[in-house]
């Protein structure tokens, strides 16, 4: 493992991907890998492309690749598909992309068939494009399909965060993607070749004018309360960006110069503002918090005789004990071990 | 506050609402209300609905508490919105169900405006349903609108549950829903009067042979995986419940009966089978997880000074501290007390 590591930061493709499978798999020996590979990390930019089905965000991606590429800097791609295992999406886009970009040393993509928790998905995303960045990527494409709380999840490793509509989708779809707005960097209405595209582009501004920037405000506060520490973000105060609206016709490659500049002003912007500073801090305070979480419940869980939680449930279930006093008589016996350990003995 | 949990298990209707006040704002009083409400649950019958905005589900959920009450049954109704404070769903959705079932005594209608986190959305109807239980409803409908994650959530909280679609919706959005399916007791195509419902039935049909028993199984592995403790559900295996797709036109009441019978079929098989203890032990179960999850972190955190935290943090970004070795040190921290009190005193 300590071989692949080293062959990774050397620029092996072969490492790469063998890395990306244990970490994937969430082996022991990839977080020993990933412990290595940490301080190699921080330097890639991170975008996130989220969406709906059906708007484009694979061939939206595609052109984004190619675009960076020919500016010279290298491009890691991570699709993930949170939604079921029926629509089989990530596996799809694969193959579309495998054509596309094929044979491309400075290209590497990643798809993530996503069959775990959805708190296990946003892990995994995590950890593989922290091996990506470590891996020497200049520009790492986080593609997830837009489906409610999961794809802020995901995103929410992203630097700049790129929300893809169509247009000829009703008002109902946007209603129910409002909250996907409010973690909009930059938006995109791809397929704008399509009748209505101008009509989306309004509606967007509006929704964007009504929900800015109380909205984003709302949402720091929805991931601030997880946290409890004060993020230091003065700064967002004092120069707001706000999210330019643009067109793409990605399939002909419309539009996508102007999407990297966009992204790029995103980049100098959160810069400029020592924005990113707050940011990247708040991701890895909340990654730190789950984390510390996890291995609070395991830790406890490893001290407690299984049947001792069985009994509880089945006192529960019997209306004997209400949920929340059954949490602070396990809590007790944190406080008093050996009285436990006693009592087992007598 | 005592005599507020007596008037309410008395019937008051006023001493209810103000009950859900104190829960939905989470006050130390309504824990205390909880506990002592908790052994008066476990009678309702919890019925959820879900699906897209545009399916109809306020109204559907009115035609169902309007069949139900011609029965001669009690209904308590929960409406649910976890989408964006944009929409304003659960204000209007109000309002309309006002005007049709005011002034019916044996109808008790609560929307919650959700603009916390979604954990704490689920939280808060589950203690919602849990007193309307006390209060003695004899049905309860859950109503939430379809936007992935969230929605699973929530009905987590129900015995039957009711996906409801609409005609024309396109193939993007049915691979979206998929997800959704896969929690689905009865799938309801609404608004069957309109063109495409025939095709929307047989669509949800063949998704539903696809996907079935293997989705289940599929979700029941999703949810077993956060408790750990294996779930009693061989009856499972025997006897399988496939979910039945209707067609109701819930504005003229059309098919509401068949709705009615196929919920109680429903009920009858979770009973009879057994699959019923099962699923409220595996509720209970998780809910114990996420409750002491939630307890284990909070009491780590008081013993820990913030300016600690905050320092690691620091330290993980200049990336001299990789995330996983940080949660090791803090955990160290549990091991050794005495060492610790011992370095701040010299």
């Amino acid at each position: 493992m300590s071989d692949l590591v080293t062959s990774l930061l050397a620029g092996s493709r072969r490492a790469l991907a063998r890395m990306l499978t244990q970490v994937e798999n969430a082996t022991p020996e990839a977080q020993q890998a990933l412990e290595k590979l940490f301080p190699h990390t921080g330097n890639a930019w991170i975008i996130g492309v989220t969406g709906a089905p059906g708007t484009g965000k694979s061939s939206l991606v595609n052109a984004l690749a190619k675009a960076y590429r020919a500016q010279g800097k290298t491009v890691g791609i991570v699709a993930v598909d949170p939604t079921s295992p029926f629509s089989g999406g990530a596996i799809l886009g694969d193959r579309i992309r495998m054509v596309e970009l094929s044979g491309d040393a400075g290209v590497f993509i990643r798809s993530m068939a996503t069959r775990g928790s959805l708190g296990g998905v946003a892990r995994a995303t995590r950890d593989v494009v922290r091996v990506m960045d470590a891996a020497g990527f200049d520009i790492i494409l986080v593609e997830t399909v837009g489906a409610g709380q999961s794809e802020v999840d995901i995103v929410r490793t992203a630097h700049t965060t790129v929300v893809v509509e169509a247009p000829g989708l009703g008002d109902d779809v946007q209603a129910i993607k409002a909250g996907i707005l409010e973690i909009a960097d930059v938006l995109v209405v791809n397929k704008a070749d399509r009748p209505g595209a101008n009509q989306t582009v309004r509606a967007l501004r509006a929704m964007l004018e009504l929900g800015h920037p109380a909205a984003r405000e709302q949402f720091a506060r929805h991931h601030g309360r997880l946290i409890e520490i004060e993020v230091q973000n003065n700064h967002q105060d004092e120069s707001l960006w706000i999210p330019p609206v643009l067109q793409t016709t990605a399939t002909n490659n419309t539009g996508i110069s102007e999407l990297v500049l966009a992204i790029e002003s995103h980049r100098q912007f959160v810069i400029e503002s020592g924005t990113i500073t707050a940011l990247q801090k708040q991701y890895l305070e909340l990654e730190l918090y789950e984390r510390l979480q996890q291995a609070l419940m395991q830790r406890f869980l490893q001290t407690m005789p299984k049947t001792a939680l069985a009994d509880m449930i089945n006192h529960i279930e019997a209306r004997q004990l209400d949920p929340q006093r059954a949490v602070n008589q396990l809590l007790a016996t944190l406080d008093q071990p050996s009285l436990n350990i006693q009592a087992n003995e007598s």
